[in-house]
């Protein structure tokens, strides 16, 4: 028997058993950290039993004395017992279902009944990072056929709760991605529902960007929905714009990325299940999927933006989705923000009609929007653009916003950030391209996406023709320290801009 | 900066780092838990510069105070400064040759000299656990080539140190495992070198089964012995019985188990490259491998054995190691005891020609130094098994015994476990087979090989006629929730022993 102790550790939902190394030998607990064990105990209360499987490590005396046990965050809340409580610990073997994953690394096919096995355990946190990996690892390098891909994505579904709303149009959108600046939605959303469409939006936060639309989003409003309030806010106001990582829809996915992110291989199957998978649990009947592709996008040529269309197509048809895949062409970022608030400033602007409101934004955002409008049906097909655009200049739309964040809950803009500078252009010329990757590179080191008023703002679109010394990219900061890591990162890395003429 | 702190937990090497979960705003240290940060500081007393990178970890004011950084063991130790030193921490990033992984996960060969910075970043710790699946998995998916696995082989022999014996033969042996009780190098050992073959050898601790050698020979001497005093035991009574990780040999490879062994996967390249690895820094010339074949031993047909002698030979061949593969029968266990205490008994029993000793223990022993003095030209070819014998039964084997067990430092045999209790038959009939796999979890669930005494011991061989009811196998314990856990076990798996007639 050990005494329950909760670990204050996030380890991304892994569930990690902390004992004291004298424990090694005195119980059946196994002997190497890796090694896993199974706790369980009786609730005070309810009597119930309650039980938690984790991988183990081994402390000594300042984390876990010898008669206590410890548990991190996830473990210790799935356990759901009080601390201090006593528990029995033993010796537990792996989920049968990594078997499985096995299977899949050897070569065989998986077949529906597997996927829903492995997801199951994984939504319950029973795989280590170690099986995590071999799960993704064996998907991208074996590679799912279209019927597996189909398979995937059903068990996929299965791992969360589902929205409803009722009969269709139920109008969604996302896009592939690695873009900064490109928060369409937040346009696209307020122009569908202003002409009576039902658009329940979640997005993500950033993962590996500088921000992501529930970032930018969230400067606004509250975008942290639980599934009822965002129910509530699309039955309201028609639309929401809210962090899909607040509903649990596809909480599998939400583990998966954990992994997913430093591996930083190719890993489209999953990209299109979760996606989809992502779509169908929130309600949706007819999605557009934006896959820019450009030198420094995710996607980089048309023929693997052609590979990763058919992907969806396939999986969308056979899940019941209507579904429709553009390609954009991507040269740098959308707008002239980047990170959260820079961002929601362009947007607004392009939402209230400002002069100054970045063209590049409202161009793309009109053109998502009309294929959206023509794909449910609410307008004729070649009408989109048109009711799109009236939708925008009328007001309608930005009224519509307003709506929205006062559904969601509004919050106050947080003012420009107090340290500011401005890198100049290393060269005369025409701007032909920015690197996304590495402009979103300084402004994370600028403190983007925790720091909401921190990050970069173009001076100069792609285009536009500087002069050497001109001001080129301005810097936003909440400390003189990132400030300098970020100035000091663009001043050295001179490629992020490419001149031409 | 931030004050360094020790987190006294063993990571199996991984560097974690852990900060303050408030500390994500206030620095350049990335976000997310895994994103990567860089440690720095100056040593206070020889004012020299010392980093470490490892990956993050983000605790609550128990771990780490909002201004302390934790490093754990491993990271501690690497960083070398005292606990309170004040540190600088900065976001890094993966190591380049990470891209090399991905470049082979993509189905690229890698040259030498990739593999030459991939190791070297691995045994520097720079690797986290999710990029060393992806580097194991990586190899064992897309398959290493002839020439790959010579290069791989040779980059592992370049991460560690490496001893010298002078002129040859230097004779050496590997089991490719999964037999419990097959301690055969703790009889062949002292013959060879009762005969002045120089026979440097080392072996493993327990890593899934219930002792290793290493774990064996530890329960009569010492086995931890650094490389000075390795070569000091060779060169006074010509050889020893060590454990490799003591050594830092091959480095590389104590890391990347830790996760191969919970993948659990056929990871056969790895075993190859890491046992001629070995072989090749302990300094040995001419070396046999023992490919156990059969339904519960780790090679299950003689076409997989087949395979692998095959990977053995060309490595072998470009590494310059005369090798000999033999493959022999596996039906279960080899000798009665299972368990360190249990082993070492039936070692000593044939090394002291003991009426009772196990035959099968004997016999493949000579059969394995036969082999060995033959390779080596100690002896000609077909004389080996009778000098060997000879070693053997004139006691020469068991003194030349006695002196490596004085050379690495004597240890007083354990007494017999305190709790004990018997297994019947759950049937008539001859013993067919004994699951390697079965009767060793037995023998761990009763607590081998940590605690020394504990295990299983057959109480009769593979051949015997034994009826219901009869005492089948004995548990040994150290306590009484041990012995019930293990004796459970047994009950409920009557499959551990099949029998037929």
């Amino acid at each position: 028997m050990f005494r329950l102790k909760h670990l204050r550790v996030d380890t991304l939902g892994e569930h990690v058993i902390a004992i004291h190394e004298s424990s090694i030998r005195t119980g059946s607990l196994g002997f190497n950290p890796m090694d896993r064990a199974h706790v369980m105990g009786i609730h005070p209360v309810t009597g119930e039993k309650r039980e938690v499987i984790g991988v183990l490590s081994f402390c000594r005396d300042q984390l876990v004395a010898p008669d206590e046990i410890g548990l991190v965050d996830q473990a210790f809340r799935d356990l759901g017992l009080p601390e201090g409580s006593m528990v029995n610990a033993t010796l537990a073997v792996a989920p049968r279902s990594v078997d499985l994953v096995r299977a899949k690394l050897r070569g065989h096919r998986l077949e529906r009944e597997a996927f829903d096995r492995i997801l199951s355990d994984v939504v319950r946190h029973r795989y280590s990072r170690v099986e995590l990996s071999m799960f993704v690892l064996g998907c991208a390098l074996r590679g799912l056929d279209t019927q597996e891909l189909a398979d995937y994505t059903r068990a996929m579904i299965g791992t969360g709760e589902r929205l409803e709303f009722g009969p269709g149009p139920i109008a969604d959108k996302h896009c592939v991605g690695g873009i900064p600046g490109n928060r369409t939605t937040m346009v696209v959303v307020p122009i569908l529902a202003s002409m009576g469409l039902k658009v329940p939006k979640t997005s993500s936060r950033a993962i590996t960007s500088s921000a992501g639309t529930a970032d930018t989003m969230g400067v606004i409003a509250e975008v942290a929905l639980k599934p009822p309030k965002l129910h509530e806010v699309v039955e309201k106001v028609g639309g929401c714009i809210a962090w899909g990582g607040a509903l649990e829809l596809a909480p599998a996915d939400d583990i998966l990325i954990t992994v997913e992110r430093p591996m930083e291989i190719d890993t489209e199957a999953q990209m299109v299940a979760s996606i989809l998978a992502k779509k169908k649990t929130v309600g949706a009947t007819h999605v557009l999927i934006d896959i820019p592709v450009g030198p420094t996008a995710k996607v980089r040529s048309l023929t693997a933006a052609e590979h990763l269309r058919s992907m969806f197509r396939a999986v969308a048809e056979q899940i019941d989705l209507k579904l429709s895949v553009i390609t954009t062409e991507a040269r740098g970022p959308i707008g002239r923000g980047i990170g959260p608030r820079l961002e929601a400033m362009d947007v607004l602007s392009v939402l209230k009609r400002e002069p100054g409101a970045p063209m590049d934004l409202r161009e793309k955002s009109l053109y998502l929007a009309a294929r959206l409008l023509e794909l449910t049906g609410v307008v004729p097909a070649t009408h989109g653009y048109r009711a799109a655009q009236q939708a925008l200049d009328s007001g309608a739309a930005f009224r519509k916003f307003e709506e929205i964040v006062a559904a969601q809950g509004a919050r106050e803009l947080p003012a420009e950030a107090p340290y500011r500078c401005s890198v100049k252009a290393p060269a005369d010329g025409r701007i032909r391209e920015v690197d996304c990757w590495e402009i979103a590179r300084v402004a994370k080191r600028a403190g983007a996406p925790a720091n909401l008023s921190a990050g970069v703002r173009l001076l100069h679109g792609i285009g536009e023709v500087v002069g050497k010394d001109e001001d080129l990219i301005e810097i936003h900061a909440e400390s003189p320290e990132q400030l300098e890591f970020a100035r000091d990162y663009a001043q050295t890395h001179p490629q992020i801009v490419t001149f031409g003429f």
